[in-house]
């Protein structure tokens, strides 16, 4: 989930000099609309790792607004005041009027995180808190509220740096207290709460957005330029939704439709105001920091191939003894080999033990229920390995991406999938999903050999050629995937699969760790 | 929540033989309109306590409808095959196609209860696997099912007469096992279990129907009703839907706007057959329930209201030093003689340690906010008793009623209301809820009375008068503000109100009683 936010993004001082004033002018003038509209007030919250610079995020938009109607507010232990109260009225209590902005640190997530990290409350009591917040969060969000959330990310490695260096200057050495480095003694259990949070509580109306914290340049026009964009979309909302009011009510008064919504909708000045809004910096996306150069040579692919599939062979037997069932998939641009990966995998297994569920168009059947559907029908029994050839992920791929399902359908798929792969998991299934990537470049020579060698023409179709079309979209997508649904119980593995030899042996050796380690754990 | 299905609801066999054929017929036509149109399942779910009538209702739908396009699924513990999938494989494989109907007993809300009320799970993880449930019925909602769910509701001792009426006869006591009786012994914590289970699931797409099981005709005619209402509800707005795409698309293809929408929306057929359709039978309200003679003899009502001033001031005292704070609500018809039993309440208690806070129209700064909002800020320290005259029920009273709060915000409001409740209660407060009852013919007495008393005139306003003219809304909301927010931590009270001195030493006694207990717990 958080490995989009390793990328080690930057924005040069230069850049930054270029662009901060404008997001900065930008932020007031929205600042001011928002005064003057005043139906509904501004709720950012800020969490992560500790050195993830939500303190100077915070700082810095105290610096860039207006102070007047902003208010910052962090929670501590709370006091003898509210600990008479339940444990919500001090948020209440300082939410921000219609019209102003509250910035929220250590917020109604702070407790919650910790008792689950420090493990005085189990996992179930947790949800029950996530609960909580979501019941307050809608309950807001339902009254108009707009709600930001940013969670600002550090690398283990990162954070450990970062509050080396923070504590070697002595102007910031006061920053990094005890708690700081005992808690990142404790990274893993942080990142696990963490994960959990976000997928629980990243809805429609009050979504969690994932800041790369390593550098401040971008981490502030990141934040700066998100925090602009929603409340300029939110003011353009609650500007049509009181024009289509009027109207209504001038129609009922008139007895006869009066028909400028088309027209309002979308007035010069507006449009042209968001085309030049200085937005958050453009960012790369995960599939761009994989080294697409790694290979192996023949002697070595067979030396392995033989080693790695033996394995798989052994601890196949032991998972179906133990009845751990796998599922694995395989996601990928045309022409990446998923195909020759599977059939190294299945060529290890005895065929009563496994199923090649290949994905294509549904049939009518399948088209009569929810997209899900024809995904559960397959799950097999105890001991089997199901390997998918493309998957559920469609909804967020191709259907994303060709606008075959709506907007409102593909976003509210990542929580769907989450979802269907937790009962997954949690039911002592392995999953592994595999990403098997090639460069454009790459694709096109694969392209062209297919085209040229007459028992491999069929498999190239006009669809083909028009999916490389959309090569960056599909890029995004991606990143978006491993974003929202790479957890630590399904991960996302990414194979750089330039070379098919080393492409095989990842995705070889990868299942067989996995599935070694969870075999282990049911000694 | 329960109370407003023990009201004794029947509808006779006269009254069933008129009705039934209509709704068949009905119900027929709704069942083939949905397999032209195709475009959705619809997902019927039953739930509630044993001899209820769950599958009684399922036989007689099965009758009333085409057995070709309804399926019906029960379901016992796992089989073999279904305990090696995740938990929720066997549902997802029985979900109804598009255009059919799936009727589900013992359901997916089945093992969870059972795992509570046995103990065997405790209230998070219960918690936990509603979520579940909720992600389920959203995803399938999102998808376009329509889902309607049906609790038969039996009081304790109707429970036990049902039971001993099937065990009578020959041929329908095979019925009732064992289970049933142990079940019946545990009823309270399956009623507890079940209120927190409608509460978390009763959702906008989603939602639940409590329904008086005794009698099979009322029982069968209102569940039957609801079914047919609902589907045609939600073909009309499929209708609307593609219609509305299909203009869009012409408009996109022609250039000019095509205009349609308006006329296309109602056409007379459906209209029509919408209005003479045949619903569910009429119900009575639960305040037509109360025994409004009630009264006390003035030299009684002088006896018990200074024996029960004196233990309020002495029970007062104990939750001062256990620090445990009371919140009192008041609502009820104008005239009913809310401050009357508020200021007997507060005759008994010292000054310092009370508030009043009579709830009128917010001011700007709270217009600016949240509307619970303003009921937060009025937490006082813990050991202090506060009193609302009138309160954040407004929301689902005069606001509903008069308009001032949208379908949409007075629905959503009883979730927003639980949810606030249920944070005070789990920090430890008392929560008790008046709604003191006058008949509509005491209130005009009381209005009289009042504009022939001048120091009583002022109290009098013209909104009084015009509140009258909506009695009946007023009492329909009252019954749905009991069905949803009554719960065994935070129950209404209803007082008799048309007598002040039975009204008052209700109010004192119920008081004075949960006060008592909640201390006794505390020891």
């Amino acid at each position: 989930m958080f490995r989009t936010a390793e990328l080690g993004q930057k924005v040069s001082k230069n850049e930054f000099n270029q662009r901060e004033p404008l997001l900065r002018q930008a932020l007031l003038e929205a600042q001011a609309n928002l005064r003057v509209n005043s139906k509904f007030p501004v709720i950012i919250v800020f969490a992560g790792v500790d050195g993830g610079g939500k303190g100077e995020t915070v700082n810095i938009l105290n610096e860039w607004m207006d102070p007047r109607w902003l208010i910052t507010r962090a929670y501590d232990e709370p006091s003898d005041e509210e600990r008479d109260r339940p444990e919500y009225w001090r948020f209440w209590r300082d939410l921000p009027a219609n019209g102003h902005i509250g910035l929220f640190l250590s917020s109604w997530y702070s407790q919650p995180i910790l008792r689950r990290v420090y493990e005085k409350e189990n996992e179930a009591t947790f949800d029950d808190r996530l609960d909580r917040i979501l019941a307050f969060e809608k309950a807001l969000a339902d009254d108009g509220a707009l709600i930001l959330k940013f969670w600002m990310h550090l690398s283990r490695d990162a954070q450990k740096q970062r509050l080396k260096k923070l504590e070697k200057d002595p102007l910031t050495s006061w920053r990094v207290t005890q708690q700081d480095w005992d808690h990142w003694h404790i990274y893993d259990r942080f990142e696990t709460a963490a994960e959990r949070t976000i997928m629980r509580t990243s809805t429609g109306t009050a979504p969690w957005t994932i800041v790369e914290g390593l550098d401040s340049n971008y981490r502030s026009l990141t934040v700066g330029g998100i925090v602009l964009k929603e409340i300029n979309r939110h003011l353009e909302e609650a500007r049509k939704k009181s024009l289509l009011l009027q109207e209504l009510e001038a129609q009922q008064q008139s007895g006869k439709p009066v028909l400028q919504a088309a027209e309002a909708e979308n007035p010069e000045n507006v449009g042209d105001a968001l085309a030049t809004e200085p937005g958050p910096p453009p960012g790369t996306t995960i599939l761009s920091t994989l080294d697409m150069s790694l290979h192996l040579t023949k002697a070595d692919y067979k030396k392995q191939l033989q080693k790695c599939q033996a394995r798989l062979n052994l601890l196949h037997r032991e998972a179906l003894k133990k009845k751990i069932s796998t599922i694995l998939l395989f996601e990928g641009p045309d022409a990446a080999g998923k195909g020759g990966a599977i059939r190294r995998i299945t060529a290890a297994l005895d065929a009563r033990h496994y199923q090649v569920i290949p994905i294509a168009a549904p049939t009518d059947e399948e088209r009569a229920h929810h997209y899900l559907w024809r995904f559960w029908r397959h799950l097999s029994r105890a001991g089997r390995i199901n390997i998918f050839d493309r998957s559920w992920y469609g909804r967020v791929l191709v259907e994303r991406v060709e606008g075959f399902a709506s907007e409102a359908e593909w976003k509210r798929a990542f929580a769907e999938i989450n979802e269907f792969e937790e009962q997954m998991t949690e039911h002592g299934l392995l999953l592994l999903k595999y990403w098997v990537h090639i460069t454009k470049e790459e694709q096109l020579e694969r392209f062209k050999a297919r085209e040229q060698t007459p028992h491999k023409r069929w498999k190239l179709t006009e669809e083909d050629w028009r999916n490389r079309e959309k090569w960056d979209d599909y890029e995004h997508a991606v990143n978006d995937i491993v974003e929202h649904t790479s957890t630590y119980n399904a991960p996302w593995v990414l194979v750089e699969g330039n070379d098919k030899r080393f492409s095989r042996i990842k995705v070889l050796t990868t299942f067989c760790d996995r599935l070694e380690a969870m075999l282990s754990a049911k000694k």
